[in-house]
């Protein structure tokens, strides 16, 4: 693809995600995307066979936005001087991963959409949220097999330490939008908190 | 309001309901719920001013439900032989109470409808899960005073039980619907388990 090609490509798909965020998936034409981005009707679907093939891939593009945390799993661990200050890290980075306002709206879509496109919010969660929590996973049983941590089961351990992080912040995104309310100071001592409850449970005695 | 009247006003919410459900807000007109609940338009504009009114009295009740299960809490603590054993029966009953599946849907529209209706998704966010958490805090403050539990920060450690609890199974439902994929039993494990973690941070020493 010769770069004109590919930026009107792009512009086609920030043109439906602005579209689709504003008013859902149903509310949104492939004519209003056309225009939005400035080209004809026959591009986009040169580019697209159609609006459901479209927002399947700004939806597994924003699903692929958890790539990058995922793969600074290990290194995180690996750097920090201690298991505690490693998850404090990690859990600082997660959460301000997750609380970008674009990746949240398309959650929010996602999760409206995910009656009429299953098959999409189930790859989208499998790509993102637990894609994560696998990665936590391995690392977790991991550090237990070290001795670092106490962990029976590395997959619960996962989702507790995730959701000890995200829960209440991600909650409050999804009820409230940008009006959630919470500081990136407030995130960061919210992330503190958590990890020192997952400890609690997980450090070696 | 006579019976019959009050029957002709609960057919048109539960209608109501169901085609917000299967097409979002957007998607549904006054036309279709007065057909589906075998009403005038008439009928329907006499009991509820527009649409818009209509969504917002579905959703609130939605919300009282979470009533029942507020005003148990202060009992199922009291009643059980100790902390532990209460807030493993609470855990599950909170669980059980946030899966059930119609529940689940209606949360998943009122986030879908946040953009569009900020302060219906906040009055929900208000009189459910944040007052859960708000009467789990009181609860946790009193048991901290009894020497029972050790908390220093009642509205956190409120929120770090509740997201242990409901946070994994919650957000699947989100994302797979009712192909969530949890048992009942898989779910009274979970909540076991969680309680685990949060008395391993809040237990007296």
């Amino acid at each position: 693809m010769d770069g004109r090609s590919a930026r009107k490509r792009q512009a086609i798909m920030d043109a439906a995600t602005k579209l689709f965020l504003a008013n859902g998936y149903q509310g949104t034409s492939m004519d209003e995307i056309a225009a939005l981005a400035e080209v004809s009707k026959q591009t986009v679907y040169k580019n697209f066979a159609d609006k459901r093939q479209l927002f399947a891939e700004i939806v597994l593009k924003a699903a692929s936005r958890a790539d990058e945390f995922i793969r600074a799993i290990p290194q995180v661990l690996a750097d920090a001087p201690d298991v505690e200050a490693g998850l404090r890290t990690l859990a600082r980075r997660y959460l301000a991963a997750v609380m970008q306002p674009a990746l949240l709206q398309l959650r929010r879509l996602v999760v409206s959409e995910a009656g009429r496109f299953p098959d999409l919010a189930r790859d989208y969660y499998k790509l993102a949220p637990d894609h994560v929590m696998a990665t936590l996973a391995i690392q977790f049983d991991e550090l237990s097999k070290k001795g670092m941590l106490d962990i029976d089961n590395p997959a619960a351990a996962a989702s507790q330490y995730a959701f000890l992080v995200l829960g209440l912040p991600l909650d409050r995104a999804m009820f409230l939008g940008a009006e959630h309310g919470l500081t990136p100071a407030a995130m960061n001592q919210h992330a503190d908190a958590a990890v020192g409850v997952f400890l609690a449970a997980h450090q070696p005695l």
